[in-house]
């Protein structure tokens, strides 16, 4: 079993980078050392001795010894250079980076083809889960259908103090913080910029489609308040920031991440604080459902180190659905079930449903349930708006709607003018 | 990308065989097809054309066109022998028979290791769940500690059934026969034999311990009474048959496959009738949770399948635990916590536990809880015998046991003299 030894140059050291440093020095059967850390601060006070570190990439880069680039820094501009360049050279990237790699998705394709150099990205999506890594190797034959899941645990982690422990949002948001979970820019987190990144990753590697974040709809949690919980639980619901890419009846492929209700039938239910889960459907093998921690040190840096792992057996990923799959593309041609609440009821744009099933109109609270078109609201804006949520029903993808156009006249009846 | 263009020969015809056949005729992608297919019994109506079908084995072993042999055949003697020889003559081989891989470890390894062909079994092990694959590929480096598991669907079924819907075990078994996700010999389900034999495959892969099933702690679910559930009921726990391997503090492993409470909040608890699911632990990607079908013939061909895509890429086990962790060997010597019930107190050896907690006397149904060494349960029958039910606790393993010798005592107090 032919093994290649590795020198790794690591660019940033926070808490990953940290975690991978330690995780590294407790596996000693890697066969893997890190040669060079290169930081941004050098007046930042490290846990381990200065001479490890360098503010020149390029002291990495262009270092003949160093064979695999481990890149954990936060600014996904500077993030992208130091991969081009190190593909470039030859050298094997690992990368936890998952806005630049949603952002350059076909660069990064196009560089690994050129340079025949392998480029890992497994801790970009759900930390230590190796969803990434089974999507391209296991689920390449099977017909897969579906692939829907939470992806972000800083949200995940805000959703579930709101919901079990009654945190208000911006309590709850500093725990995750506090506790590492969330992205240094919790806008990325909260924004649900963080969970499209990751779900532009996936679509890649389940379906084959390369489609940048602004290609589907998406959404975050900051507009979900208490009382939006409040009317979730009288459903007997949870609310989670859902991802979701689904095979369409007519071949092509709905994606999005919004906020839905989810059941205590769904798997999805029971994940809570910082965990992660994604489940699959396919036709043969059914549905899967895979659990574990989507952020955190630790399991990222578990991650990380599964790729450098895989890189002393050369693996690399073989995009093979990129390659088979051309034919897939995606669509908003398809309706949506929402639960959508309005502090002001002016904000409520009425015409953009199909039809309305229930409305309650309180003081600075009103919500209704209805039906709408996601090509629709992937062209407009006022759902997005603060005071305004949108929340998805289970189950929530309609694709053949009977025109029951009862809609502008249950409005009218409801009193909604 | 190299692939390679895969002829197959099939042995079996069963409900996987015919879900493979099904599956492969609906994923022309694969650049695989069935050249010919090696029956028992000629006479058995079949849903193709006879002119697919042979009786003789060395029509396929011996066919210089035929590179891939796939083995579903129930009699794991005769599989033994075909996959011998399948892979002396240079074939890859994928098999789904748990029984003859378990019980032939050894020399397969050894057969793999001489004739370097790749011996491929994914489907032996909860069927469309990709655990070997992961345990092989990406659970490599990082330090596992124990990995827990439902990972025979036939005894989950038939627990579901008895708890759910109160029905009697005889009714449950035949309705998992009728659907197919029962062995055609049950009591290789019931008895244990078969989670045993798949505890065993995944030793090997998850602590690169070889080991076979006589070496362990097993038994099944033939035993669990509707008296034993409801006593689970009213404890608010489910019963499952777990398969479980766990680093102990001495650095040895504790296995064993034994019914178990299981409480609402731990994972397995909501894993119903047919389906599989296995929790791994590990130092630094923590708990991981992967759960779905473990039993029916598309499932299991989904499986088989994946194993024959991966041929066309050259994948083959590496055996790195076998190969890197040559360290670890079981042990029993440690306590379990345990429930257990007998219908006639004479079947009871009070003498085998060393303490005793719960003690209930009812007329034809006795129960107790109490803390037993492993060691004695694994040289002893009493525990299995009709009449007897022995169910493990939630955490059952007990490693420092602080010698609270009450036992006999309060053995006498309670009466049980």
């Amino acid at each position: 079993m032919a093994t290649n030894q590795l020198n790794i140059g690591l660019f940033g050291f926070g808490v990953v980078g940290k975690g991978l440093y330690d995780v590294l020095h407790s596996t000693p059967t890697l066969q893997s050392t890190i040669k060079r850390i290169c930081i941004k601060n050098p007046e930042k006070k490290r846990s381990i001795d200065a001479a490890h570190f360098t503010t020149d990439a390029q002291e990495l880069l262009n270092d003949n010894d160093i064979n695999v680039i481990v890149e954990l820094i936060d600014d996904s501009v500077a993030a992208f250079d130091i991969v081009r360049t190190a593909l470039q050279n030859g050298k094997a990237v690992v990368s936890a980076n998952k806005k630049m790699i949603a952002e350059h998705f076909e660069e990064l394709l196009a560089l690994q083809e050129k340079y025949q150099t392998p480029f890992l990205y497994e801790a970009s999506c759900c930390a230590s889960m190796p969803i990434i890594r089974n999507l391209e190797e296991y689920y390449d034959n099977d017909l897969l259908q579906s692939i829907r899941g939470i992806i972000n645990g800083s949200t995940n982690y805000i959703l579930s103090k709101i919901f079990d422990e009654q945190l208000e949002f911006n309590a709850a948001l500093l725990q995750a913080q506090q506790l590492g979970f969330a992205e240094s820019n919790p806008k990325l987190d909260i924004g649900g910029f963080d969970a499209a990144n990751k779900l532009a990753i996936l679509l890649a590697h389940s379906f084959g489609v390369v489609a940048k974040t602004n290609a589907f709809l998406f959404n975050g949690i900051e507009n979900i308040s208490l009382n939006d919980a409040t009317v979730a639980k009288e459903k007997q619901f949870a609310v989670k920031l859902v991802a979701n890419a689904q095979k369409l009846n007519n071949g092509k492929l709905a994606a999005f991440v919004l906020p839905q209700f989810v059941a205590p039938s769904d798997d999805l239910y029971h994940v809570k604080n910082e965990f992660n889960a994604v489940t699959t459907e396919s036709t043969f093998s059914d549905k899967h459902f895979f659990k574990g921690k989507g952020a955190g040190a630790f399991p990222t840096a578990s991650a990380v180190l599964s790729d450098i792992s895989a890189l002393r057996y050369d693996y690399k990923y073989e995009y093979k659905k990129i390659h088979h799959q051309t034919d897939t593309v995606l669509s908003n041609d398809f309706y949506l079930k929402v639960f959508v609440s309005v502090d002001d009821i002016s904000k409520l744009n009425k015409d953009a449903f199909e039809w309305i099933e229930e409305w309650h109109n309180e003081l600075r609270f009103s919500w209704l349930t209805g039906v709408i078109h996601a090509g629709k609201l992937f062209e407009s804006d006022w759902w997005k708006q603060p005071g305004v949520s949108l929340i998805l029903y289970p189950n929530a993808i309609i694709e053949d709607v009977e025109y029951r156009k009862i809609s502008k006249r249950s409005l009218e009846l409801a009193g909604v003018v």
